[in-house]
């Protein structure tokens, strides 16, 4: 199996309001069959109906709630990471953790999208961004 | 927001087991402070206490289950597609969707992983795949 992530789908109650949310980002998708795929460098991000996705998948559903996974975007300083933060609050996210000093010397806050999904948004001073934003690992 | 992720981190109830079973996979990753990270093309996978990710993300946790969020790697056959799933029973995942014909005129399995993280693995013949693996979306 290669090291790598194809897809990242989040399932979701609500399809045109959680469409909405990640547009109010910036994220800009195409929706074809009631699912919307955005392109995300090397890999997609796909919102699909919840119990969909679950039937799909063979996995009984429990409903919302902490999924035991969180995506992140790196950033390249605390005060981007502030601006996103705001701006998912301001577009219908909830806050987890407001934007503050991590452990390991960065700055990062954490949000639930419309279906609970959690994002975190960190600026990490050992992680490496390129120019086109792809997050190179140091060696530790 | 740019339109990239830059890591998906995986709560885990035991760390050895977690990347055991993805180096049985063919995953390698660096292990710093009990966490463990893999690079994966312009992004990077990290397996990282259940607890410590909840508590670090001030969201309440409810134990394992469905996560809502299906993590998916696309491959270039259907053989591909039996192969990687065969694989990862054989390291100790569960299958939940047997490698079938999908509604799409694919091909995909799906398992969880040791922590009840779910993965497809697909054959779309829909989708490119560059040389290097990485999905381009088709215009819809």
């Amino acid at each position: 199996m290669d090291q790598r992530i194809s897809l990242v789908t989040l399932g979701v109650d609500d399809l045109a309001r959680a469409r909405a949310f990640y547009a109010a980002l910036g994220w800009r998708g195409q929706e074809v069959e009631e699912t919307v795929f955005v392109q995300a460098g090397p890999m997609a991000l796909v919102l699909w109906d919840r119990g969909k996705l679950a039937a799909d998948t063979g996995i009984p559903d429990r409903g919302s709630g902490f999924d035991g996974v969180v995506l992140a975007q790196n950033v390249r300083s605390g005060a981007e990471v502030d601006e996103i933060v705001a701006a998912a609050a301001q577009a219908g996210a909830t806050v987890t953790r407001a934007p503050s000093p991590t452990f390991y010397g960065g700055y990062a806050g954490v949000f639930l999208d419309p279906d609970g999904h959690a994002w975190e948004v960190a600026f990490n001073p050992g992680f490496t961004l390129d120019d086109d934003g792809a997050l190179v690992l140091p060696e530790f």
